[in-house]
């Protein structure tokens, strides 16, 4: 963990330092997974079966064996403890209310020239999920993707996931049946996103690819964009704590260490303008990762990418925020509203000493699904915007094209496109 | 040109083979590209200057030579033809129009359990935008990649353009200006990109890169992507005219031949319902390849890509247009809208008998940056929300907390994230 202070010299190179710190190291698996997607579109559900065999330790019987049955979703569900079906009810709820609020408004503005504009917003015909297997098999993560597609309008909403040595996860299919989750498929990998991608006897295409996954997944991904639209690749999380001295260290060291126990490259980051707070959280820090069941990532994640700013105001706060553009930002200082008003970049924040950004990656109603490695700069978390698409719209009347198509023909022609001119000179009579 | 129909045997098989058609080869460039990108990186100005002069035939003498100035634009506006200007101030108008009818609203919903659920739009900081130079400079573009930002609100705007023999457009520049674009640099290629996303002592780095580019262009956007946003790779141009036997053919062939002439890649397909209809277009199609400057052009790419598809009904239509999900569609039918209601995917609609899309190109106010080769399935043209980002929040008192925090404690231990639990359950009392 490193400390900086803003009002020590050499801060603000350190901050860059920190600021360009790579935390992910990308394997180059480029070759393989072009194989994959070769092997998937020439052999469908024959090298899906292969690939199952090969990467996942079970061989599927047949194409049909690929699918999970409606039985087999009702088996898991029956399985399933009741306060944790609960509990995903409860969450599916709040993510459908939020999202639904979503919901954009089509446009249609009447111009007296004697045009109509319009736009249009439509669903996706068919959207595919990747849900990850084994340890990383999140139901949170199936209800924050399926959700926002369904509330969106989309018909199709088909989910791919692994199942190492055909082992499912009960209640990944619980909450892919609460979602909306129409087919599930036991398939993973780049092979997962082949299929979708292109298609199968047994998988009908896709248009849109979403979801996390690892390297193989993400590779894949990016090969079949363009064929189908993806989702951003996700790096590794981060979150910025801003937190004066009348909060309880202890709440903060945990809120850090929630962030840390993603993974090793995961980075937490408390800005701060009493010093005294700082000791005590990181005190409080080293004194959770004595309890913590994944202390060992925790420890590793807070030492290498841990940090703690040292500032003369909240002022100050703002700006190294707004440098960092977090994916997750708490604000726990008395006008938490007046302070998240400054800040132009982050992913989702949690205001007040009472939101854990963890309320926010179950049961808040916000996605959870947001961008990382400083691209909130730039782009935003997962919405029903993912899901639609626009159609731009134009009417004219003879009149609409007299008031305006002397202008076309005049910037066509400077333009040298002269069928694009004669085309609206034609009309002009 | 292919006339299909498809009340006869094969249709399906043919229209496939249509679908899967190859309109484009792109080369692979991208280790020249790495190349440039890394040359950028590491010399800065120094490497602009060097780049500019082996591949635009100049040398600029220094860095500041980089850059337009304001004197410079003066100069070019003060040449332009004053009608051209009239056009094109018409253009930005109706533009800014159009796509200030675009931005969103911020969502805050009070939530009764005691929790606030909001998301705010904001806008990038910088944008950088790619304009094309040589015989592909279009002024119109200018303008349809700087207004969406400048609506949005992005505080900076900047734009390169390469000038091969040191020659700029006049009227790229006076769109530039018009559209709000402060900063200009005379800069072209991978290296132009290469700036834009990691700055040198001139050019300040931007946050996200629109515009389309050739293949150099195109690649280097790809390895940037991710340390600032992109917009999609532009592909061929496409039009589908549904039209009926009360049009006139002469102006249905120049529609389609404004869509041919843009590159021996473009495609025109015209749907009707009217087998003398469709013999009238061709022949008017073949008249008007005698007279076109660019006939060259247009002739190449309907030749290899156009086609006239004969339906017996606008349902059969709808579906098949859907299938092609064309970037523009003209709907020349007696009730245009009716017909638009029922296709779900296309990029721009153009309605009704008075209405070619090149007046959407220009004039009309929608974007005419828009999705290409069937991916308005999924993708939408460029409009505010390529320059916007959401930022989700939440806001919970003791009891919003004690409400839902027991479930979010329940999922999180369901999926083993302990620190995630302990700190919501840690405020639970």
């Amino acid at each position: 963990m490193k400390r900086l202070d803003t009002s020590e010299e050499g801060f603000a190179g350190d901050f860059a330092a920190l600021l360009d710190q790579a935390r992910e190291t990308t394997a180059r698996v480029d070759g393989v997974v072009a194989g994959i997607i070769a092997e998937v579109r020439a052999g469908g559900d024959a090298a899906l079966i292969d690939l199952t065999a090969r990467f996942d330790r079970w061989r599927p019987a047949d194409a049909c064996a690929l699918r999970v049955t409606a039985a087999e979703i009702d088996a898991a569900i029956a399985a399933c403890d009741a306060e944790d079906l609960a509990a995903l009810d409860m969450a599916a709820a709040r993510i459908e209310l939020f999202h639904r609020a979503q919901m954009p408004r089509d446009i249609e503005i009447d111009d007296p020239l004697g045009l109509t504009l319009g736009m249009r917003w439509g669903a996706l015909d068919a959207v595919g999920l990747y849900v990850p297997g084994g340890k990383a098999a999140y139901p949170s993560s199936v209800l924050m993707n399926a959700i926002p597609a369904r509330v969106a309008g989309v018909g199709r909403i088909a989910m791919c996931v692994p199942t190492p040595d055909a082992v499912l996860n009960p209640l990944v299919l619980a909450a892919a049946r609460r979602a909306g989750v129409a087919e599930v498929f036991r398939i993973g990998g780049a092979q997962a996103v082949a299929a979708m991608a292109y298609g199968t006897a047994t998988i009908a295409p896709v248009d849109r690819i979403a979801g996390p996954g690892n390297a193989y997944v993400a590779e894949a991904k990016r090969q079949v964009f363009g064929r189908v639209g993806i989702d951003s690749i996700a790096g590794p999380s981060e979150v910025v704590i801003l937190a004066d001295a009348a909060n309880d260290p202890r709440h903060v060291a945990l809120d850090l260490m929630a962030q840390a126990e993603h993974d090793e490259a995961a980075q937490a980051i408390l800005i701060t303008d009493d010093a005294d707070f700082a000791d005590a959280v990181a005190a409080a820090v080293a004194e959770a990762l004595t309890t913590l069941p994944r202390a060992n990532i925790a420890a590793a994640s807070w030492n290498a990418h841990g940090a703690i700013l040292l500032v003369r105001d909240w002022e100050e706060a703002a700006a190294l925020t707004d440098r960092l553009a977090p994916e997750h930002l708490q604000v726990m200082v008395p006008d938490p509203r007046a302070l998240f008003a400054r800040i132009r970049h982050a992913g989702a924040a949690f205001l007040g000493r009472h939101c854990p950004e963890a309320l926010g990656d179950y049961v808040a109603g916000p996605n959870h699904v947001l961008p990382t490695g400083r691209s909130a700069r730039f782009s935003s978390g997962l919405s029903v915007f993912d899901f639609l698409k626009r159609t731009t719209w134009v009417e004219a009347t003879p009149a609409g094209i007299a008031a305006i198509g002397p202008a076309a023909v005049r910037l066509a022609t400077a333009e040298g496109l002269t069928a694009h001119a004669a085309s609206v000179a034609a009309r002009l009579g």
